[in-house]
């Protein structure tokens, strides 16, 4: 099974292969650069990275199934990693999570994955979600983790448009224009918003689904809808910036601190035994 | 109804009276050594007082229903203030939280009082709620908003620990060596313990109602609940420590994080108009 990888470990005699690691992950964004490594910025796959040097002495390289941006929130992050030792599952995300302590990264699972499992590749959904606190005052406790929108916000509106983003479209209006992926071209198989009565406010929780996603799809859908909420936009209006594929038809982008990546679907899922 | 206190603004020509507002304050506990002003450290109830001069430049003393300890955070505490203007509730409400805007403390309501409201000495009920969550890996998103404990624990077993305390005790052993209060005497009014599967890990809700509370004494309930809901502790070595009326009866005093000060009971709610 792991038959195609050099094994590093032999002085070490535990094992005669190099064995995958599946990680689920769940992390504050706030504070780092985004998922992503970066020389001289603290990045999530860097801290992770260097937690695993201190269980292997070496480099170290983890693949995420999606790469969040700064300030957004990871529940459910998968990555895996190829390490030198069999380590039990358990053990090993005990110790990343000791040497993670002074960071807000967790591993909440870890799991041996086959040698074809890739958290990137063999991923086949992903979920996020959005959390948008409407109120007043100013967020206390949520601070950093939702969007605060002081205006009232209408849920039935912002169903409406994004009713409108379902399914297989070119959103080319929804996309950075520093996206890297080859087509503008995605299928939408989930925008639902959920209302929940605060004590002191209204929570919108969006809750998105797709197999992949554009760069800044999922905060450029989000910001637009905030504009149907609160009435600037009709859902007709939603309609007429996807049909424009122009960058410059979208809504305001919304802030990352409301944004998490909340699961990852594969199409065997490694972490259920 | 203000004839008895004496107006401040004849210059100003804006009243004849001096106002009481009542304000419902929410709070993150973090970075405070709690409600109550001290000298040279920073306390809700000093920033508070700090945002009210900036309105009204003079020294304000607000009083608030229960003053929370250092780390407990505030979802709906209640405070009075007299001011020498007559502001717009609303109007005073942004002002404040435009004031305390560098600060997680944010007025969620605020409204004009009778003379006889008295924060403190009106309030009949003290409502908290305690948030802890049973998982073995650190908290990232509720890291300082919930006690985290490693251990799984049994929410059956903790609410019939709960149900011993309930009623009018003696709670000398769950009381602080340094409480201020005349007697050891209260009555608890609920004690519920609600379980809350999480996508990792399990939290438990703790609600705790009473007219008043000695010092600690939820945060040693929840401390010793969580010794009966590991299995350390009977729900009879809840009975026992309850009737030794004896501080080194009790369990291990929880930390303050996972503790809020939920609402104030009064027998006219001064926010619902």
């Amino acid at each position: 099974m792991h038959a195609e990888r050099t094994c590093l470990c032999e002085s070490s005699g535990v094992c005669g292969v190099m064995p995958r690691y599946a990680l689920k992950v769940e992390y504050h964004g706030a504070g780092f650069v985004g998922w992503q490594r970066q020389k001289e910025h603290p990045s999530i796959q860097g801290a992770i990275e260097a937690a695993l040097a201190k269980l292997e002495p070496a480099e170290h390289t983890i693949v995420a199934a999606g790469r969040t941006d700064a300030g957004v929130h990871g529940l459910a992050q998968v990555a895996h990693v190829d390490l030198t030792q069999d380590w039990q599952p358990f053990r090993l995300s005990e110790a990343l999570n000791y040497h993670l302590r002074n960071h807000r990264i967790a591993i909440n699972q870890c799991v041996v994955a086959g040698d074809d499992f890739h958290a990137r590749f063999s991923a086949r959904e992903r979920r996020y979600l959005f959390r948008l606190i409407s109120r007043r005052a100013p967020l206390t406790h949520e601070r950093g983790l939702a969007w605060h929108v002081k205006r009232k916000l209408d849920a039935g509106a912002m169903q409406a448009g994004a009713d409108r983003l379902l399914g297989r479209h070119d959103f080319t209006t929804f996309r950075s224009t520093i996206c890297q992926a080859e087509s503008p071209v995605k299928s939408l198989d989930e925008l639902r918003v959920e209302e929940i009565e605060l004590p002191n406010g209204t929570e919108f929780r969006f809750h998105v689904r797709a197999r992949s996603f554009l760069h800044n799809q999922v905060r450029s859908f989000i910001g637009t809808l905030e504009q149907v909420g609160a009435g600037s936009w009709s859902p007709d209006d939603v309609t007429k910036a996807l049909g424009a594929r122009d960058r410059s038809a979208c809504g305001p982008v919304s802030p990352p601190q409301g944004l998490y990546l909340a699961g990852v679907g594969y199409p065997t899922d490694p972490f259920k035994s």
